[in-house]
């Protein structure tokens, strides 16, 4: 029997019944000072010693007993003897006995015979530290639930503590499951994935403060689970289990909990990260977290997060919110609530940000992201330039420096972005694939710094500038050229169809994978079938679209199309063959005020570098004959 | 000949004359999956593999050719044989050759013979994750300077790498210098201080992302101390010296570095932090640290962390700045730039800040400290009520959560901060030992939510309402009993000169240590010195003041004092003897907000708590019989 529905939970409803149901059980540890930085105190740790422990000079000088200066000035120089009278001190030295002040260096002459004359008396104790004056014995150094930083070190040592008991870092399996997995680095087969989760997951754990071990992969095999999940808590203080979390054919992980212990939430209303179990086993924590790899962190976040700091007494840390005018329309479903990975971008005055693809299997809208928003469970979602509030995943002054570049993407934004974050650290380069059309309304609507575009206009024979006058009339803007780069058919190695023109497709009936609306790429296509007198119903695949030119190659590669058109080095990353067709101009098109700023001044200036242009050059397919010139509009 | 000035270099320039005159050379190292967490990649990283590497089901249900599906409807479902018309697939699962769509299990009907009914016709790839759809080989995982978090790793192995090109962490050598410097834990002898800087600075440059190795301490010889620097540099890519950086007789870094390298500062105008020696030896960075804890800490980061955060490739982390209120007036030199370390609480609606001690040697003002105030050079400091920016140690909404107790210090504020935290782990409680009549005037003027206060009247006879009444005359605020508490002579073990009375100080020609002005303790004293009709004249010491009762009990353990007046923990903590004299009541104020607010009521119901009561009786000393009690005003 195939259980087909989860529950919709909602999120906040699951997380308070599963607090309240489970709990991880606090340990504790002594540990030697080289181990405590980071750690969390149990208890309050208060100082056994004291520091300094003895009377110590606070400045470089002479030791004097004060009583014996009195009555030294100007026109009566008191002579004071080695020994009898002064002693020389150092910062830090103890004073000698007799003695209770000091007087600096700069304050006293020294004499040929050693003695020294003074002429300003030392009040007692006058630049002497006391005992205790850092740390005094019995005197509270860090409370309970303190995490320790480096000074408190030095004041724990200061304090003659050499050992402090900490709460031991709760201890978290996860177990991978999937007979499709195979451990990462393996040579992968037709149907299998490596288990990138179970790394992930342990990197958050181990983020969070936990010590996360991660169990040998398990088939979909209900015994095996169950034998993993019962081996993993024993030594474990929560087991998460990843992933047959949903109610498929083989989801064993409901069915496994259920039956050595239980489970209160099968299912929540937010997503990615619906199929969650939330149950438990041994009175430990026992999480089900869904197979997607988005769904899985975020449910990791949302359960398992709260459990290990309320476990070390931590709050849970937020993340810097800050408000974003939305750069597109986002709909969202009413009753769930999304999490919707962002890129975010300090455009103008005020941050832009754009939804990255929301899909739950794409692990790189995460490594992408700038942001994070919530649309809530009662939102239908958010028009286009509506003001919403977003929480960050960077900190705000990296955001404030990262240049949204928007439109058609090509290998050398990326370049671009790696060259400047290495000669300007605090800055950085995201890109959205909107394709150059949307490139062009993404600079119309202050959307992005830059947009890459390569449009060409079969009337005019010229590029990108038709569109930009036609799209945005009435825009002060600025085009910049980046390159020309040759366009030609992506086909498999050896070129088994033999395509050379747009009419073998036809006649070889090869099945064509396109780019997406509005991708200059397309716009070229759909010219060489003007050109040919050729119509989209002539092309298998025409309605096949991919957004990026590496998705139409792998596309290729994956045999599924047997042909593709996009640039040399799509077809060089999966060693498939190209068949150049034409050479097209790649522009940058810049708002006015990005084109005025000394953002784009160092972007300009990395175009403009011979070593730069060299090494683009070297790929192959780019010739920056004209990088940098600015091209009138 | 002893170099006794040091240049007055502003901090600023001394690093722009230092970050150009030295670098640390970037090394780089491939480091496996499980050691990339949190490293810096030093080239830009592409996919060597598509994920999926294949059409892979996005659902759970049935492979089908979408062909085969065209005009299936209500009134004409179709049935579909398995294996020739369908395959059962699951989530993740390769697609079947010649299948080109999946259908949703929650979309068909199972029939008995293992055939199935669909009344929805399919699209071409439909359900189907596309090859490349999360990663696609050739795409730009990562760039190059880029921080490696959970989820990149994730992208990584689903782009077929395991192992990346990372900079390497710089090697940090530092190296204890003083005579009276000892390891750590060991014994302590008069005159030996243990060697607590080298952990903290080993801590701060770990946390910085460098790997420090702290060398065995050298004793205050050139010889030495240049062995031991010769031979750091052989492994280090920098080498940090603790102390010696001043121009004192001892103070040999400054000729060292000479004599194998160059130094381009020996002296900046901040504080603490002046005595800093920045230099180079063999190409490789060389720093002489100051010797006070704070004086150390603030050096290195001025001058240390931005030279591994360029070899990083990363931008200096900026701390959180916001406004503050200042609690108190301060002065500072001109031509001084000074750094002031602060407690922070929100008090009413404002963010209150109080400077902390600002002696170079306290680590303890680190520890306790919730933000630095920087005070320029060109300014005289600033007035009591002023608005500064001051730059936070803490997160903000710790800050915003974090209970100012002025006032009289007693063991008990302590505990209770501990509890607090304890059950309530984003609250903290931070103290500042200001005596009773600081703490009613820090109340008066909104300076902090709660005051420590035992303010003997003997008009009256009464404790703290008098006190309260004259101060804040025309203030709502609130009086609540903490404790009651035995205060007594603090005398050397077994009290050898025989104290009972005050009389026995005069007759016996006690040296005294007396408490600060304001402090209830010392009120008390001098009540005590009327009513026996004595004068402090004739009190030996009456004029060596401490802040706090450790301190007393401190004084008197170091033999420098007789006898202090003080609470019984405090002569426990150092083994000291104990004469009762008078039990006293320690009440809390509280301003009327404050009082109001859910804070004061988390507060109230710790102190209410007979676990929490039972403990504090424990100690000796304190009856908490009233506890938690509102007193009338």
């Amino acid at each position: 029997m195939r259980k087909v529905y989860l529950s919709n939970t909602p999120r906040q409803e699951a997380l308070d019944i599963f607090m309240g149901q489970v709990n991880i059980a606090r340990r504790t540890e002594k540990l030697a000072l080289k181990e405590l930085l980071g750690r969390i105190t149990s208890k309050p740790v208060f100082a056994r010693l004291s520091m300094p422990g003895y009377h110590a000079a606070a400045m470089d000088g002479i030791a004097v007993r004060a009583e014996s200066t009195f009555g030294a000035s100007d026109q009566n120089p008191y002579k004071l003897k080695p020994e009898t009278n002064y002693s020389n001190i150092n910062t830090g030295s103890p004073l000698p006995a007799g003695f209770n002040a000091v007087i600096k260096i700069e304050e006293i002459q020294m004499l040929e015979d050693d003695s020294v004359e003074i002429i300003t008396p030392a009040t007692p104790w006058q630049h002497v530290r006391a005992v205790g004056e850092d740390v005094v014995a019995g005197e509270l150094i860090v409370s309970a639930g303190h995490c320790l930083r480096p000074p408190d070190l030095g004041a724990l040592i200061a304090g003659g503590i050499t050992e402090v008991e900490v709460i031991a870092k709760p201890r978290a399996a996860v177990i991978p499951s999937g007979s499709e997995l195979i451990e990462p680095g393996k040579e992968r087969k037709q149907g299998s994935i490596p288990d990138f989760n179970s790394t992930v997951i342990a990197a958050y754990l181990s983020e969070w403060g936990a010590e996360p071990t991660v169990m040998p992969i398990v088939p979909d095999d209900p015994v095996k689970i169950k034998a993993a999940l019962i081996s993993a808590l024993a030594k474990n203080d929560l087991v998460i289990i990843n992933a047959g979390s949903s109610a498929g054919e083989k989801d064993y992980t409901y069915k496994v909990i259920e039956e050595i212990g239980e489970v209160f939430i099968h299912g929540v209303s937010s997503r990615p990260g619906k199929p969650t179990i939330l149950g438990k086993a041994e009175s430990k924590p026992v999480i089900g977290l869904p197979g997607y790899p988005v769904s899985a962190y975020m449910s990791l976040e949302w359960f398992v997060q709260p459990l290990i700091f309320r476990c070390l007494g931590l709050p849970v840390p937020e993340r810097k919110k800050i408000a974003v005018t939305l750069g597109r329309r986002l709909t969202s479903e009413v009753g769930v609530e999304e999490f919707v990975r962002m890129s975010v971008g300090h455009v103008g005055d005020r941050y832009v940000a754009n939804p990255l693809t929301r899909g739950a299997g794409v692990t790189m809208s995460l490594v992408r992201a700038d942001g994070l928003l919530i649309i809530p469970a009662n939102s239908l979602g958010f028009e286009q330039d509506e003001t919403v509030e977003i929480e960050l995943y960077r900190p705000q002054n990296e955001i404030h420096n990262n240049l949204l570049a928007a439109g058609s993407h090509d290998l050398i934004i990326d370049l671009l972005g790696t060259a400047l974050k290495e000669n300007y650290p605090i800055m950085s380069l995201t890109s959205s694939h909107l394709g150059s059309m949307g490139g062009i309304t993404a600079i119309g609507h202050d959307q992005a710094h830059l947009a890459g575009i390569h449009l060409f206009d079969p009337a005019t024979k010229d590029y990108n500038r038709p569109y930009i006058r036609k799209m945005l009339p009435d825009r002060e803007v600025h085009l910049v050229n980046l390159t020309y780069r040759m366009q030609g058919w992506i086909v498999p190695k050896g070129n088994p169809d033999g395509i050379e023109k747009i009419e073998d497709l036809v006649n070889k009936k090869i099945a064509f994978i396109n780019r997406q609306k509005g991708a200059g790429t397309r716009i070229l296509f759909d010219h060489l079938l003007t050109e040919a007198g050729l119509s989209p119903d002539n092309i298998s695949g025409y309605e096949r679209e991919e957004y990026t030119h590496l998705n139409v190659a792998a596309a290729v590669a994956a045999g599924t199309a047997g042909v593709g058109m996009g640039i040399l080095p799509a077809a060089k990353a999966f060693d498939l063959d190209f068949i150049p067709l034409v050479e097209e101009r790649y522009d940058l098109l810049l708002s006015d005020l990005f084109y005025k700023s000394s953002e784009a001044g160092i972007l300009l200036k990395i175009i403009l570098d011979k070593s730069f242009q060299l090494k683009i050059e070297k790929l192959g397919g780019y010739s920056m004959r004209d990088a940098g010139k600015v091209i009138d509009l």
